[in-house]
């Protein structure tokens, strides 16, 4: 009987053993993110929302009539930022801050040319934990290196202060979760700062697809096709140690689309995205590295068997409403710069790269409201010069019609730079919600890590985790918010004001610092 | 004692059925295909080569010295063809198929009108089988609708014909291994007739890309993207029940890319497929169908529910040698024609649509053996046009050289189709190996299935199968096949002197039927 009775428990063991085989393992990845196979699809998992803890869909913070900005990173796009705000009303840049002293304090004569008073000076490596530690501060506007976007928003944000962060603005699911957390939580904005939502083509086609002139847009394209082989050397090095600079190291430690914000902002926002619909499917695939590789062995003199981010990587992404974007990234070899921008509808389509172009039949762009130059206008070619003129005209985007003027004067990749800080100030002045909030923040930086844990599983398809926990059909389709017409002539009198009697104030204090 | 003999039975069943359930289990869909998961990709089964049966790497068949064809299928392609021959010398046009009688006796006037004699005519349903039959035909070519592709191509290798298929030249994966096993059983050719490897900018990029002028190509794209609203009436319709006609009808059955040749032939070819390198893996995504849906509801009057193809299509595909090759297909929406033909290298980049464009810095353009007009000259933008001309120049193709000229009269899609039927004709009456192989018909036409596999899986990977079973890497590097300058004027001597012969008699004859 004993005999019998350890064989029943054997077997007993051995059935356990196998049930819990068949269920699914749970494998955790370098990043920390915890993942399983489903039915041969990658599923990540989703943290749970703490108790308590709110969406910020649709978030407002109080109206300001000035926005009081410290700027955090002065390097390659930092700089240049301060000079834009120099020209936005109603704003007071409080505090500049850079590893390297210099660098900020370089930055001052920015607001001497402007007339404009001396800001704070930060420097160090942990100088930001005193700006954001300020009281005076509305706004952290965050330009450092990569690996500092993150960390310097959670301080900021922890210490109560909106955060506007250069792309991308986070590196990982992780930090993407941990951002989502830190907003919902101080209940402050967290905003990427996507420039190219705010190009030209962009805006237009945008306001084009919003009126159905294109149909009903049933996938869409973008990219960050840009060879930096003359930019590496540029990015800040750590010292004498550092042949690569913080970029290339980044590209080579790290597989998946590193930089697909540029592609993947605009047409996220003509699709809707967590307005009515999200991404649900990834799977991406790469080519293997040539010239990564062979930057890496140039600038070290020695064998590099490990360059993880391939030449060109490709990245499909499938939602829930059946639409298809498309995403790829090649910043290594040589060809036109090209960020793939392109609508395809049911009624029509838009083309940026490389000649900008839409394609509509007679009847559709007549339906659009504007009357072809001919009859039998089609599809099968772009519509002439004469024809997209009248149609861009005629949908001109309100944004572009306020602000496009001005950012072509006061430039920054061609004025897209001046028209999002423009916006991210106005929304602040007049209590209303960013143009980008925290969600699309995730959605636009996560095609990294997926894209890693795709390729690395031989191009499996993962599922996208919904970062608005649930909310993602609560809205109905992608809106920029506006003040009514009295509340923003309010706010801009104000803002207008304020700045005079600042620039007098700075005069005044540069002119005595020149005696 | 009997309670626990059942209890240990039961037990060592459960223990049993356990271990089955976590060994890979073999499915198979709809079109007959067996595969299994392994580690979260789709692996298919690789039919055995039949013992003594070998492969048709590099086949070739003894000279021809005229080249006797039956045409089967003279609905929208064949009669075309049946006109294109009639310019080519040393072929004698022997037969014409078709379903339809009326059909099939009108092309006797494109052989009137070249002075040819009558064909033998063939019609019904089975029409094509006796034609097959016929012991004074050396190739079968074949422009059937793509149901009849396979069947029509079968019987004709089962009858020793070399064999040329429109295309899709195989619908699935079943029909690609077929044709395989009877192109290696018969040692006969069968040929894709895919003509966009022929047309001019894709026939000279190859010749600069196999002379190094973009560097190593990493990435290619191409695709069928055309609007075929206009055109789905006019396909063949199966009587008056047939609302649909069959090209619309099989996008409606069949999911996944079920027209990629025209795009992946000739990246096919630019990177070596079973040349040296291999496509391993596979990975597809679609949009819903819109306007497919529509098409069927407009004329079935009532609601489609499963148009199973979206209306677009991405195909990925990766390779053993880590080069990535991207297919697009989208017959439905309104927008430009585009193939996408596109090579990305670590040098250079070429693209075709929606300009034609080459980009390569000064440095490359001038180890190309091309002086650039600008010494500054960058890849950061595409070359001017006369540069461009000069490198085209420099490497046109010899095969555009010799036919170009002749292929712009001739026509058919602005001469590439010429070019194809020429090339055929010349590697058969030479006794060389045609351009394409059985082998090429079955990868670039596999990607419908491997495609539906893959999104029927949620967007699985797809392993891809070799279908040259071991030889992909025997050849190294696409080459088209010459012959000696010698043995190519003979052979066109003979040809040109049997077809003025030729067209004597057909003169005489039809002069004779006038009266």
């Amino acid at each position: 009987m004993k005999k019998i009775g350890t064989l029943l428990l054997a077997m007993c063991l051995a059935l356990g053993a196998c049930s819990t085989q068949s269920t699914s393992t749970v494998q955790t990845n370098d990043k920390g993110t915890q993942w399983e196979w489903k039915n041969g699809t990658i599923v990540v998992k989703t943290p749970e929302r703490p108790a308590g803890q709110q969406s910020v869909l649709g978030l407002t913070t109080p109206k300001m009539e000035v926005v009081r900005v410290g700027f955090v990173g002065l390097g390659m796009r930092g700089p240049g930022a301060v000079a834009r705000f120099t020209y936005i009303p109603g704003t007071q840049i409080v505090a500049l801050c850079d590893y390297e002293q210099k660098r900020a304090e370089a930055c001052q004569q920015i607001l001497k040319k402007a007339s404009l008073p001396k800001a704070a000076i930060y420097s160090g490596a942990n100088g930001y934990e005193e700006l954001c530690k300020r009281d005076d501060i509305d706004l952290v506007y965050i330009a450092a290196d990569w690996l500092h976007h993150f960390p310097i928003a959670k301080c900021a944000l922890e210490n109560g202060k909106n955060v506007a962060i250069e792309v991308p603005s986070a590196m990982n699911l992780k930090e993407c979760w941990e951002l989502i957390d830190l907003s919902e939580k101080n209940r402050k904005h967290c905003m990427i700062l996507e420039n190219c939502c705010y190009d030209w083509f962009e805006m237009n086609t945008l306001n084009m697809a919003q009126n159905g002139v294109f149909g009903e847009v049933i996938r869409a394209q973008g990219a960050y096709i840009h060879n930096l082989s003359e930019f590496w050397d540029y990015y800040w090095k750590n010292g004498e140690g550092d042949k690569l600079g913080w970029r290339l190291d980044y590209n080579m430690r790290h597989r998946g689309d590193v930089y697909a914000t540029h592609g993947l902002g605009p047409v996220a926002q003509a699709l809707d995205i967590h307005r009515g619909d999200r991404m649900t499917t990834l799977v991406a695939m790469d080519t293997k590295s040539v010239i990564g590789k062979a930057l890496v062995e140039e600038r070290t003199d020695s064998t590099c068997n490990n360059f993880r981010n391939g030449d060109h990587t490709t990245t499909l992404i499938r939602t829930a409403n059946g639409k298809v974007i498309e995403i790829q990234h090649n910043v290594m070899t040589p060809q036109p710069y090209n960020r793939l921008y392109q609508l395809t509808g049911t009624k029509g389509f838009a083309n940026k790269y490389p000649v900008e172009g839409y394609a509509l039949d007679a009847a559709q762009l007549s339906a659009s409201g504007v009357q072809p130059k001919v009859d039998d206008l089609s599809a099968h070619g772009f519509m002439s010069d004469a024809d997209m003129k009248a149609l861009v005209e005629k949908y001109q985007h309100p944004i572009l019609k306020k602000y496009g003027e001005m950012a072509k004067e006061v430039g920054g990749h061609g004025g897209m730079d001046f028209i999002m800080d423009s916006r991210l100030v106005y929304c602040l002045q007049n209590g209303l919600p960013l143009d980008m909030d925290v969600y699309d923040l995730a959605e636009w930086c996560c095609l990294a890590e997926l894209g890693e844990l795709s390729m690395d599983n031989g191009c499996a398809a993962v599922e996208f985790p919904d970062f608005t926990r649930g909310e993602w059909n609560v809205v109905k389709g992608y809106k920029h918010a506006y003040a009514s017409p009295e509340d923003e002539a309010a706010s801009m009198e104000k803002a207008k004001a304020f700045t005079a009697k600042l620039k007098e104030q700075g005069a005044k204090e540069w002119a005595e610092e020149g005696k």
